[in-house]
């Protein structure tokens, strides 16, 4: 008879007390799929007193989570405290520096330190592993690192954080503005305690660059993730690509190129009849594309209780059934450094501009984008009753670095009434 | 230095070459990911002379899958030879009472023999992995396996046919008839020697009970699986269920009830702007529910040299990185028998009738619907220019049952002009 698994978690909110309970009522089919006994040893949370409505006096209450990662009594560390720094980072080299397994939920930690941890837990023995640090429930780190080991891969989108898709769609179906939509957001809680990690696309470029490390075989690279957030974009913005058959999403986007990695997190036009242009609320997808397998579309939840601890579960399978991995799907002393390159890749734009309405702006415009190779696709006007004229544009496929250029130039034409905002196509 | 993993591959379909193809040309890419290197020892194919455009001088030959088998030299051995009975089963079962491992893409195999050769397996200390034999490309076996080991699962669906489905979608982008589309499709190879494995739904029926055997700990039970095929698809239906909102697919949905595991493989009506309904041409779909989890969607080619070889390599990796599963993701003695259900959860129901054009018709119809408890909730005349008058109804969820009752009644109105067509409408 195998031994049991036994776990040490550390924090008890809303992922902590879903795993728990998995834990505790699905043990006889816990234990006939993995073939052990799966037990929690101890825990640990901010407040020992508070009430969680479950019966937690079974396991063994640590004051804080170095000292859970130091028990002997635990086989696998259990970190759901999040942040990059700190005590998450701390607890986490404590247990492998132990030689002890380590399950987490923390994107950030590993998009920060994924390197630099995989080394160490390769060093002392022990196994990393983070299925629930990406897009909630869905088996992407599976999927990519297992599932899909025969690719080379091409390219990775995906809409990884639900809070800013809700926004979005939020926005759209109810006609209000960004500031209407982030501020019932903020009262629903769906937002971090600090926003700027929603809606700056910080936690989905997190999220981004742990699956890039495993796709590409590089060391993951969060600095090399090209940033924007969802906070400029406008209610027009939305409407005006829904008239033209696209919807806007948070879209992180990875691929290499002939100089390096190509990461972005940006919004993005996507077709509206497209997989990714039809999620809704939180609902997440990641689409790998491999040479072999074509495209493989992964959706569902992004977030939530059972989402996550569902995630958090399929790791501590594996270790009950004696998966190990390496963390990023090879040793971490093979992954490459790697470049970032800064939107390579060509693709049409769409461009929002609001001129003065005078004889001959728009001539202007169209005079300076074509020096700098913006071809346009299409073009609308649209009406208005003051002196503003709003002009949108869809170019070509044309280069982002000519695009910025262009955008550069253009206010030396004096028809511009602000600043123009420019968002990329994606083809998917 | 791990020993390197030596294979033996049985048959050089697509398939077959397919899997070649990737181990010649990603020799470092594998050996990084697995940490191993990865051989082919020994092949064999009906044709030994038949020119295949690839190298395969380096491998021994053997003459037929028993001797291959048999081999001192392969660790694993791949099924690629298909079928349910004859070479493929003895050859496997050679290779598990030799102690080897087996990779196959064998639905059929695993749908008719899978219970038994798990407990085979398991005795000898084998590994029998199956990622190719359903769905593809897709990693459906190992997300439900091992992604969502910790969910109860609640239902699963898939569209996991890729012949039908383009059939289908066919028809509604052509106007052609089924018949047309059928020869079409014959035509271009895309049947099966057997066309009636495809469109009686037979082999997406095998891969539904492989899934329903992994989700709900049940033994295989392909004769458990409620079959219908797609030829009694018209156009029309297509026609009047895209009037409706609705597309036609042929949908396999299997979900646990109080009186046992209902598992139906059968044409089904799903609303045009959902994921499922949305699939064209030969992609598949498969859909998961977790208690957990929530709503998991895995979407991807279903077929193909490279989307099937990416499987196979999937299983090829996890053996070379040690991951050592049961079957069916249980120990073979622990999955339960199970009762088969014939579909007990009630739906709404599309009706297509042709009635002779008589006053009171209709009248007669509805009557003994209502006797049977089918209620309607929409109801279609359409115009017509000769003596019959085509009607369309789809139900308010009913019992088939009740639905069954109310068909065989409906004749002694002596109103029908043909067989009514009934087709159930899932929710998704």
């Amino acid at each position: 008879m195998t031994k049991p698994l036994r776990l040490g978690i550390a924090r008890l909110g809303t992922v902590g007390i879903g795993v728990i309970k998995i834990i505790q009522n699905k043990k006889s089919l816990l234990e006939e799929r993995t073939g052990r006994k799966i037990l929690i040893s101890a825990i640990t949370a901010k407040s020992k007193t508070k009430k969680r409505g479950m019966d937690l006096s079974s396991y063994h209450w640590e004051k804080d989570p170095i000292s859970l990662a130091n028990r002997d009594d635990i086989d696998v560390f259990i970190e759901l405290i999040g942040g990059h720094d700190g005590v998450a980072k701390e607890a986490v080299e404590v247990a492998i520096n132990k030689g002890k397994d380590v399950v987490t939920a923390n994107k950030a930690l590993l998009a920060h330190h994924g390197h630099e941890l995989a080394l160490k837990a390769e060093k002392s023995g022990s196994i990393l592993r983070f299925e629930a640090a990406v897009a909630g429930g869905i088996p992407v780190i599976k999927s990519l690192t297992e599932g899909l080991a025969g690719n080379s891969i091409n390219r990775i989108i995906g809409v990884m954080n639900g809070t800013c898709n809700y926004i979005l769609t939020r926005m759209e179906s109810s006609g209000l503005s960004y500031e209407e939509v982030f501020s019932e957001a903020n009262k629903l809680g769906y937002l971090e305690a600090d926003p700027n990690l929603d809606i700056g696309g910080i936690d989905a470029a997190h999220k981004l660059s742990i699956l890039s490390s495993i796709a590409f075989g590089t060391e993951v690279n969060f600095d090399g993730v090209e940033l924007d957030g969802i906070d400029k974009i406008t209610i027009n913005d939305i409407h005006q690509a829904a008239d033209m058959g696209f919807r806007i999403k948070l879209l992180g986007v990875s691929q290499m190129t002939s100089i390096g990695l190509e990461q972005r997190m940006s919004p993005c036009l996507v077709p509206s009849t497209s997989p990714l242009g039809q999620l809704e609320g939180g609902t997440n997808m990641v689409v790998i594309e491999g040479d072999q397998v074509g495209q493989i579309m992964l959706r569902g939840a992004g977030a939530g209780e059972g989402p996550t601890a569902s995630a958090v579960l399929s790791d501590v399978a594996d270790l009950a059934r004696g998966i190990r991995l390496a963390t990023f799907g090879q040793p971490a002393i093979t992954l490459k450094k790697t470049a970032s390159s800064k939107s390579q890749t060509p693709a049409p734009y769409y461009l929002r501009m609001l001129l003065h309405d005078e004889p001959g702006a728009l001539a202007k415009i169209t005079k300076i984008l074509s020096q700098f190779n913006v071809s346009i696709d299409r073009m609308r006007q649209y009406g208005h009753e003051d002196e503003n004229a709003p002009v949108l544009i869809v170019t070509h496929e044309i280069k982002h670095e000519d695009l910025m250029k262009a955008i550069q130039e253009l206010p030396n034409t004096k028809v511009l009434k602000a600043q123009p905002v420019a968002i990329r196509v994606e083809a998917v």
